[in-house]
């Protein structure tokens, strides 16, 4: 069925408290930047990518200027051949960057569009492992005082995750480890504590980091380097003695492709909204589950719990820090540790389309 | 100095002839992004970066919307630190695509600020190895018919070069090996002759091809494979028996370090237009230098001679096909196969703005 529209927008949305990690610092707003497409029987899809407050207005003007005359009177359905199109029409100065979400964000659509003019849920299409997916509920909260940190997985407990990430990367790194003894203090010995350091190390830091964190049963180290540095990752995870998750910042399959080949990582962490969309996250997922791997995702939980589900190499889903849920007709769920993928036909996800307007970017 | 103003121009300028490689098809048109800093004593320097058609407005709008906050009112003198500032600024969806164009042409713009307040040329700046640089004429020519591509060839001799490189990557590799074989004879046997294949084929394909290359003593073959695939330059090289030159493509200095290290570049090819600007690109050329690699460009050559002028380890300029001479005050000349880098403060390149004002990107 040919492409009739391609709608997008670009909102920039406050946090309802302002969040901070080792990296981004203090971040007051996320942007979000919306893709519709609309085929000629009239069906739509829906899309999206969200940026930490920067170059949301980039990723916009490329959908806009540039990949919806590449996509209008195309098939719908050939997502792959589009994903070619949209990859290589925009490749000189693209290749990664923001060109790599405003593809993520035309894919998610495609994808949404397909599942539901076929009336199937996005994670029965895609594979249909296993709807029930653990979820755990991501942080971010380097600058929080130790109680108000406490007071935060309180809450996340009471909302029914049996999981918990803490960011890390303080000054100090006995601060670090003093609130990660806290924290599993406060969880048990059952509950998984993941530590994210959001790439503020040095291999070597990240190594004296690591085993340090190791008596605490922390779950994983993730980003304990910058995404570059490969060799980096493949140390930190030899001689740190923790298991890395890592991905939330790797921009194409290739990408993926050279961290797990090196040994730079245990837990691949693709998000679908910036690694080339559900196209090259499942790719990556299949990639980890061939090195023997699980999968988590990044951000994005509305949609990572489709394909988490799908696949039989799941491991948690991050349910992320940003507020996304006020803008989405239902609210995302966790019971007993466990997020449900549902039944309605594509990803479900709804957005209430005149809240997110009040919120358009100039 | 406290930076006062930073100016963003994005234009799009029609080819006089349209153009076309393997990868990127016909070419008609490319895109201009300027940026202008002018620091409060009113000294200015000026950079760009450039396209072959897409994304320059998404370039514009991070420059606008993002860097120019970052910059203003900050010293313009520590380069080092307002890359990292911009870097991180726009790292969380950038790293790399059309963030690194938007530092690159914002570094330029730096350097050469920081060389014509200091009244020196930007090749003395960065180290003045030699102001003579050897230049090759870089066709974009690969549906020209042969007799064209003659033509062209018989122009670059009266123009001064005594270089020449071609595209390749036809349907048939016997067509391809018929053109090489007759620029070869039209060349004689001491003029370097380079071939460009615009990451059309496997390793494999590119292995066939650089074996069929070889009995014509071809100096390079460039970018074979897609950037991606490290693994794959590196079999190239060692199989193919051709040196391979790659570059154009790489967007941080780590995609470089990784290629280096794998032993997938002969002549690392960075473009200060999309690398990172002239801070990356000088860093590159110290790599390469440490492995024992001589550097080369591509693209931009009216700023490359500088940046080859003044390492020790330069191979050729690449002139380039795309026609902004149009815009720049003094012509850039070759003489008996040398370019020669200007005595006059900073990069010295003059845009004729009011001619490029014609030409604005809606």
């Amino acid at each position: 069925m040919p492409i009739a529209a391609v709608e997008t927008g670009h909102y920039r949305v406050p946090l309802p408290v302002a969040l901070s990690d080792s990296t981004h610092g203090t971040i007051t707003h996320f942007e979000v930047v919306t893709v519709r497409v609309r085929d000629q029987a009239g069906a739509e899809g829906v899309g999206w990518t969200y940026t930490v407050g920067a170059g949301g207005g980039a990723v916009a003007d490329l959908i806009g200027r540039h990949c919806a005359p590449l996509l209008l009177g195309q098939d719908a359905d050939r997502i792959e051949a589009l994903w070619q199109r949209l990859w290589w029409g925009l490749h000189y100065g693209g290749r990664g960057g923001q060109t790599s979400m405003a593809v993520s964000a035309i894919d998610i659509a495609l994808w949404d569009l397909k599942a539901r003019r076929l009336g199937v849920p996005l994670w029965r299409l895609l594979g249909g492992h296993d709807p029930q997916v653990p979820a755990y509920a991501g942080g971010i909260d380097l600058d929080f005082p130790l109680d108000r940190l406490l007071e935060q997985t309180e809450a996340n407990l009471a909302k029914g995750f049996r999981a918990i990430k803490m960011k890390v990367g303080r000054p100090r790194l006995a601060d670090d480890l003093a609130r990660v003894k806290a924290l599993r203090a406060r969880l048990g010995p059952d509950m998984p504590l993941m530590v994210d350091a959001n790439m503020r190390w040095t291999a070597d830091q990240a190594i004296r980091a690591a085993r340090a964190f190791r008596d605490h049963d922390v779950f994983w180290l993730e980003e304990p380097v910058i995404p570059d540095d490969v060799a980096g990752h493949a140390r930190v995870l030899r001689d740190g003695g923790l298991p890395v998750a890592a991905g939330e910042n790797l921009h194409t399959l290739w990408e993926f492709q050279q961290l797990i080949a090196a040994g730079g990582v245990s837990f691949p962490e693709p998000d679908a909204t910036n690694c080339g969309g559900v196209t090259v996250w499942m790719k990556v997922a299949h990639l980890a589950e061939a090195a023997n791997l699980p999968v988590t995702s990044h951000g994005a939980h509305e949609l990572h719990v489709h394909l988490l589900a799908a696949v039989p190499n799941r491991s948690y889903l991050e349910a992320h820090g940003f507020g996304l849920d006020r803008f989405i007709a239902r609210p995302f769920k966790v019971v007993d540790g466990l997020a449900t993928a549902p039944e309605d036909p594509g990803h479900g996800v709804a957005f209430d389309w005149a809240a997110l307007e009040t919120l358009r970017a100039a």
